[in-house]
């Protein structure tokens, strides 16, 4: 033990070294002392005095589900709004854009006969994806497990139902690259048999759970001829494995799907943004936010809620603390995450049109679960002052301190200079919910999310001391 | 950064260094390439090949709450029996033992009266209590916080119901602290002040969440004369926190509680052992074990089933993987943790009579939540050894290998020479369900149950490895 206890005096004496080097570049020297003593505050205060749970019961309970375009995504914009007005952020305003504007209608049916037996399927259509003609659409299912594999299969494909069954890989502990590998079926599946004349496509819903809750999520045609589209749908997982069993009984089974969706002309929509204006560097912006739409079919409590409502939650935290921050901290409620991205793209050509000096920016997109830490990606020089910072969390359970993605909203702000993070909590139950019924207010723990909130502050409390 | 990676490598050479240290007192140096490899098979299979959600379903859905002395806890007997002999373990068999035999009887009943409105209360008993008179009780409040708080206000106390009303430290990040500094009230506040004539004791559930359920759990008078035993429940957090309220209102108003438990003769039951033997130390042993008794409230899916099905699901691992230990490991389905800790008692005391050499034993008796880590009670010549593990760990989430506590039952095992282990998950959402009717299946995550039994699995593994 003497010797690890040594080890460890070398290693902090070796990251103390450092963070004096950091002068240079930084605004200040790590003062542990300070730095750990405030952000004990932070979450003392999430966890004893947290809104973060109240505004997320409303958000989701109240509103509910708010899809791009809807009446229930207006509804959010204006509590967003409200709600940083009644915090008495220094400026609070609304940011003009469009959105896709999709919409399921009424609800899919979905069933598969087998030796004269009718098997009900749960489906669910996905983002974006063109109706069935009004009666549905029947025909034989051919199963692959990759887009080379359908491409492969080519003309053979002609007159059938694609079904991609390809599951997530169990053995990834992060749950996320689970989805990675997964998700060009869904994204892609369409777009790419669409040229075979195929009728229809169902994907196995985005989820490790086996389960009866089909998972919906944006599916593109990019730019293939009206004539290849091709109606697009998830199937619950339990389904999934069902019809790949009967297909092995009987390759010749005939599937049966029905949807109604459509997509609109694009709607006017806002992303929503609060500030507190910086003490010494008020034209250098930290920006904090997740976003405000969600998929339609639960109430988006996890997907992003629960990033919603963390990211307002900072900038209270910090002025519930008394914590007057150099720069200008920004909260952005993004809209439009989940198909189109225009709230992301809105604000980082705003910024740049603006000329807005972007220091940082941190996302909370991955649920509302237990901290597990940050990933970063950033201008390297700035790197060892971020791994400087891992003593500070661990005492939270934030050890993941690691280069990464930083989020998809803030990803357009994406340049040498600015920092960009990602807030990582735990990922093993997010893709039970994720884009499903399932994405409910009850599946969010108090704690859990407060927690989230107090690292996210304790994040943000840092870049403004130390980063420039 | 420079500086960083080569403090760690300073860091990797001062463990290596002190791992060849540990050459002498350890079977082993340590390979972290064969370590690392057969953790990451042990994880593959529990993730794609599990058992434990299976088996956790059935216990908690088919049996169901297992209070000791109860139908549910002898057919969880015969089933923990049945399912080691189905694994072909090398041994299998039952060490009887006598236990308490509590039964709370009819439905609790509670409500206060004020300004001539009630307010029913949701209450339990607690464990050990007696009942009420047949027509329950009816008295005045006094509200404490402490028993020091209660005995100094002595004589006062006198024909009052006395309600102990501290809660939960929020603040403190490891839940099971927040308990620790709560549970008193529950285990000793009846016998506090049965001295001093009071009509009974109502304590605020053991938990964070504010909600309506009541947490039992078991409550000692141990010896004070009968005269002064006084009947104990549990209520809920919201209604504690509304009593309290109207208390300060009108300070006479009146509470009526009535229930009906009983403490029955003590009643036979078992420990279920199972164990693979040891291909080079057969007569020294690793133990690992849960809790096989429940509380009567919900089903102990969170509080033990988890830990009953990791800890088989540690062996049949072991056995998937072709892993031949080299000491006997052995599975304790412990009986009795809840109200009493017969079970580990007799275990131990079993153990001693024999002459039985156990090398470690480890517990799961934390919920079945997502990793976190371990906790050790050793003896200090192992330490370094364990925690050279940690790289091991860490790819799994698991960053936390700390002193600690390592478990009610394998407790009595504790001797100079034996290491115990606590298995250590994610703690936030634990006592939203601990002794509660929300304590049940559904609660629990397949992934984060399984990724628990392969880090006990994996621990076990390197105990077996690299302990004599």
């Amino acid at each position: 033990m003497k010797h690890f206890f040594l080890a460890i005096s070398f290693l902090i004496a070796f990251v103390s070294c450092n963070n004096k080097k950091q002068t240079s570049q930084t605004s200040e020297t790590l003062d542990y002392q300070k730095d750990s003593t405030t952000i004990k505050q932070l979450f003392n205060t999430a966890l004893t005095q947290g809104k973060s749970y109240q505004w997320l019961d409303y958000l989701s309970n109240e509103i509910g589900g708010r899809l791009s375009g809807s009446p229930e995504a207006q509804l959010a914009v204006e509590w967003g709004e409200k709600l940083m007005n009644d915090l008495d952020f220094d400026n609070v305003w609304l940011q003009p854009l469009m959105v896709p504007h999709w919409i399921r209608g009424e609800k899919e049916e979905a069933f598969f006969t087998i030796n004269n037996q009718n098997y009900n399927v749960p489906i669910c259509a996905l983002g974006g994806s063109i109706a069935t003609p009004k009666n549905g659409v029947t025909g034989e299912v051919i199963e692959v497990h990759s887009l080379e594999e359908a491409e492969n299969l080519g003309e053979k494909l002609r007159g059938k139902i694609i079904f991609f069954n390809r599951p997530f890989d169990d053995t990834l502990i992060h749950t996320f690259k689970a989805y990675g590998g997964c998700v060009d079926q869904r994204g892609s599946g369409a777009r790419v048999v669409g040229k075979y004349g195929v009728l229809g496509v169902i994907v196995r819903s985005m989820t490790h759970s086996i389960d009866d809750f089909p998972h919906t999520g944006a599916m593109s045609y990019r730019d293939i001829p009206e004539n290849e589209k091709v109606p697009t749908a998830a199937i619950s997982t339990k389904a999934a494995n069902l019809l790949s069993e009967k297909l092995k009984e009987n390759p010749t089974l005939k599937f049966f799907f029905k949807q109604h969706c459509e997509t609109l002309p694009d709607a006017p929509s806002y992303n929503v943004i609060g500030e507190i204006k910086g003490s010494e560097f008020p034209n250098k912006y930290i920006t904090v936010g997740g976003h405000l739409d969600s998929w339609d079919l639960g109430d988006g409590a996890h997907d992003d809620g629960a990033g919603i409502v963390q990211s307002i939650e900072v900038l209270r935290l910090l002025k519930l603390n008394n914590i007057k921050p150099k720069h200008t901290i920004r909260v952005v409620l993004f809209m439009n995450e989940e198909n189109g991205l225009r709230g992301g793209k809105k604000y980082a050509e705003e910024a740049k049109k603006n000329n807005e000096i972007h220091v940082a920016a941190l996302e909370s997109d991955s649920g509302g679960f237990t901290p597990r830490g940050f990933t970063f990606d950033a201008n390297s020089k700035n790197i060892d002052l971020f791994m400087s910072w891992k003593p500070l969390f661990a005492p939270y359970g934030l050890h993941d301190i690691v280069k990464g993605h930083g989020g998809a909203d803030i990803g357009p702000l994406k340049s040498e200079t600015i920092s960009l993070f990602g807030y990582r909590p735990d990922s093993q139950r997010y893709f039970d919910y994720h884009h499903a019924s399932t994405d409910t207010f009850d599946k969010v723990n108090k704690r859990e999310l407060e927690l989230g909130a107090a690292s996210m502050a304790s994040l943000v409390y840092l870049i403004d001391t130390y980063l420039n």
